[in-house]
């Protein structure tokens, strides 16, 4: 028994790469943890006999569960909803407590439009309270309704915006049309290994002798992935292979204990807030251009520990604002160690705080020299009541990969200094 | 006449979501580039039925072109070319060339991993060189050459990594199975118009008028999309629909000329990084955490204007940093038009800047109430020669969107304030 599924992502825009698709990737971790077998993604435009043609093909190939994303929208080339009932062989019949809700939305979204004729926009609404006969209707999170279409395959067709698409789909996996096409899925356990400061080819290694020497191991299904200079190792396999997971684990403690950081799956993010507990922290920043800070508050409660930052692009902004010695950096350089302390210092004082990282580097891609080329990043980062610890890296990539690689590394700077 | 294609990207750590796939939405934009409409991508694990599957589909379907990316390395999981060859109904034979070709490349990349078996290596990598019998091969830039399928439809392998891939590209394209597959292609034109304030329903309408009363508008294929609170519409058509477009961009210049601040797809940061030629900016944020700065200093060579940046996340840091008078925050509160204006200008006077915008909002998900709600930002631009402009929105979404969403605000009204 196992049950297979394909995921239909519609939309011109993401088609021709103008907007990245996020709903593919998000379903296809989402049916990985239901135990769900994901076979294909298909993409399209905008365009009926292209998203038929794929609903065909899906179908052909005999999955349980389509899951289709976009075209929901107000506007006439959305037409997801009808190509599929079409594809169904059901009619599409106006839902009246869908349009009383949809109209009820675009009300209150309209009273900041005053100059929209609300009468013609009411009228655009109406076709999303159109759905096929018999299908089960998703509450729109935004103004589009998702349906699901119950049959083999059941299909559920949700919205293009992943902020929408995201809370729908734990409503459709609880329909019994779901439910009943999934039926035949596998537990699957899966577990997130995170890493900093390990090559890939290193684990690789490590995953070869493996393979080797461990029993069990091809019960295993291991994929690891580099992003922001940090390596997500994820495992996933069945409950009965648990004791393999635990001797791959043993092995990796052995070999790369001083770079997993994290075995639940938890972030660095999430670690750094947790550690922030009961202290107050403060940026300097030059190349990142307020990036870290803007990471340090994506979490919600961060207000508790964060002052703020200065982001000093410009070096008289580093004196003017962070006390930094103009002949410090005559001497030195904008971008070399003592300033990036200078910076730490003058986050300390200014704010009062009792945690501060500095980062001054060259993003490029012009500003690099033979000394500091492009990808030179220095750190600071210093504890009031504790270690200052301050290095210089160089960080390959593009200018956005190293601004952002930069926020990574010092994260985990952080990390350690208050671990 | 026209030439569709389809590209089928292959991988199990791009079809779970591990690894983003950039092959799909590159290639997407070389075959536009081309006049070659494409139909279908469709992404699959490394597994030969799923990836024959999609190749029978592809043709079923009658495209003239498939390009597949990925399945080419040295290892037993990697599989296209040998699918490829049993799909078109080819032999594999060995191409001698090709094998003494890659056994220099591999003899050089194993010069640094002195402990590797170099002939169970060259034996890994000998199956790289067994091509379709009769294809054309593309030489590699690492170590996985690509060839062409000549066919109907011609199919075009390569190997997954973008910096081998994307090189190879216009040398298949040269191939003379390439060059008759997509004989029939026909030059589009493609415009972007971008636009901010319009709801995409108030765009809908028009879009629904439009095909009421204007002539050709059939012929124009018209995607619309709304991104980080902007509208984007893209019209793709033949040369001798131009005036049709000519007509459509007269309706929209008529109904939402206001909201137009893009006719020829150029974005409004690269549009404020223009009129910040010759000025230099400060920005002063609360519930943005630095995410304006570091918007603005994501282009290359912003050091030229932007001078820095307060987080001023605390209330006690908007009075250290910023001057603002804590009488104030205590009379409005920290979200208040007064403060943000009180922010601007103290971002004026501590960076000796001629522009400034400030932000102070509720994110969410806590802080709201019933006066000032969760999504209430108050925005104020500052010019030290002009005029001022402060106002306080309610945005839509969760934490992400709103802080994500008042940097885009904040674009626009630095915009207008500059323009």
């Amino acid at each position: 028994m196992s049950a297979r599924a394909g995921i239909v992502v519609t939309g011109t825009e993401v088609l021709t790469g103008r907007v990245q698709d996020l709903n593919g990737p998000w379903v296809a971790d989402r049916l990985l943890e239901l135990g769900v077998e994901l076979a294909h993604i298909t993409i399209c435009g905008d365009r009926p006999g292209d998203i038929e043609a794929q609903l065909r093909f899906l179908a052909d190939e005999g999955v349980d569960l389509i899951v289709t994303s976009g075209g929901l929208g107000p506007t006439a080339d959305d037409m997801t909803v009808e190509t599929v009932a079409r594809f169904a062989g059901r009619k599409l019949v106006l839902d009246n407590r869908l349009e009383v809700m949809i109209a009820d939305i675009v009300s209150r979204l309209m009273a900041r439009f005053p100059n929209v004729d609300a009468d013609a926009v009411h009228a655009a609404n109406r076709k999303q309270a159109l759905v096929p006969d018999g299908a089960h209707v998703i509450d729109p999170v935004g103004t589009a309704p998702g349906v699901v279409v119950p049959g083999k395959p059941t299909i559920v067709v949700l919205p293009g915006p992943p902020r929408e698409l995201q809370p729908m789909w734990p409503i459709a996996v609880q329909t019994a049309a779901v439910q009943e096409a999934i039926a035949g899925r596998t537990a699957y356990r899966q577990e997130t290994v995170r890493m900093f400061g390990l090559p890939e080819s290193g684990l690789a290694d490590t995953l070869r002798d493996a393979e080797r020497s461990l029993t069990g191991f091809d019960r295993l299904e291991i994929t690891t992935c580099l992003r922001r200079g940090e390596l997500e190792v994820v495992a996933r396999y069945e409950p009965d292979a648990a004791e393999s997971y635990g001797e791959l684990m043993t092995l990796l403690r052995e070999r790369h204990g001083e770079a997993i950081f994290s075995e639940d799956g938890s972030r660095v993010d999430d670690q750094v807030a947790r550690l922030l507990g009961g202290r107050r922290i403060a940026t300097a920043e030059s190349c990142t251009g307020g990036l870290l800070a803007a990471r340090l508050t994506d979490l919600a409660g961060s207000s508790a520990y964060v002052a703020g930052a200065v982001v000093a692009y410009a070096n008289d902004a580093k004196a003017g604002l962070l006390d930094v010695d103009p002949a410090l950096i005559e001497t030195h350089g904008a971008v070399s160690e003592p300033v990036a302390e200078a910076m730490a210092d003058g986050a300390l004082s200014r704010f009062g705080v009792d945690t501060a990282v500095a980062i001054t580097g060259v993003a490029g891609p012009g500003g690099g020299t033979a000394e500091k080329p492009v990808g030179t990043v220095c750190f600071s980062v210093k504890l009031a009541d504790g270690p200052a610890v301050t290095r210089t890296l160089r960080l390959p990539g593009n200018r956005a990969d190293i601004r952002e690689r930069s926020t990574t590394v010092a994260m985990h700077m952080l990390r350690r200094a208050l671990s």
